[in-house]
């Protein structure tokens, strides 16, 4: 037996417990380059904690997920925050859940729209990464450094998402 | 009159002295996620100077450009690097210089393949953001801080940039 999940469509209010949703949404920050740009500033609260940490640009290609998805991992950065950005306009899935007892606590599953990506905030619980689509290649902004920055949980009772 | 530059391919050989590639090309750095995923780890050299600069994630959406592209101004950025990573998987246009006696001296322009993003160096001249198509949306991490981080050089004579 599973429990089951249903999708929600990425917004930022939805999103605000678990971290950041980067999207040029509204009106631009500031036009730049004589009107032919518009910057939507500083998206992500970007967190790496430790002396030796630093921000780092990495990428990601995962294989794509399709529904319904099993979910029987959750994992968590303790020491930084980590931000997707797809590079490409497919949508992709997005699995969050808050802590209890150290522990992930009823996730919830959103499905971006094509503009979107998530930073996680630093301890957050999430699933990996799960593209919908070829090729499923993300720029990860994360924490480069030293030290163990991963913690697993494996579910007993696995979840069964599908498309809300 | 304007002065003739044809694009290259963009090629991490050819774009090292400007900056970074990023890209998710050859083998993995490690794999992750069971096996579900490739990291391709720490593609870009961020740097940016001052104690209360920091690295940040906005998104730029800018008019798409069509060739034959007229090049009048370059700019750059004395305090700090700037990565461009488009999301999508339109190819877009870089154009950068080396630095001669405080101005951009002999431009090159490069055209990306689907997944490649940029990083320039910290103070490397380059033109302003230029999506071929539509949506222009790319996420950027660059320095977020205090003071005047912007320097912009207009050409006498023009370039115009044709595809090579």
């Amino acid at each position: 037996m599973t429990l089951p999940i249903l999708t929600q469509p990425l917004t930022a209010g939805a999103f605000a417990p678990y971290g950041d949703v980067i999207a040029a949404e509204g009106e631009p920050t500031m036009m730049i380059n004589r009107g032919m740009c518009g910057r939507h500033h500083d998206l992500a609260a970007l967190d790496f904690s430790g002396a030796d940490a630093r921000a780092g640009i990495s990428l990601f290609r995962a294989v794509p997920r399709s529904f319904p998805y099993e979910l029987d991992m959750m994992e968590r950065h303790p020491e930084g925050s980590q931000a997707f950005l797809p590079m490409t306009d497919n949508p992709f899935l997005v699995i969050v859940a808050a802590d209890k007892d150290g522990a992930p606590h009823e996730p919830e599953a959103f499905v971006t729209r094509p503009g979107q990506g998530v930073n996680y905030h630093r301890g957050t619980w999430h699933g990996v990464l799960t593209p919908l689509s070829e090729p499923g290649l993300f720029a990860v902004v994360d924490r480069i450094g030293p030290g163990t920055n991963l913690e697993e949980h494996w579910f007993e009772e696995h979840f069964t998402i599908t498309q809300g």
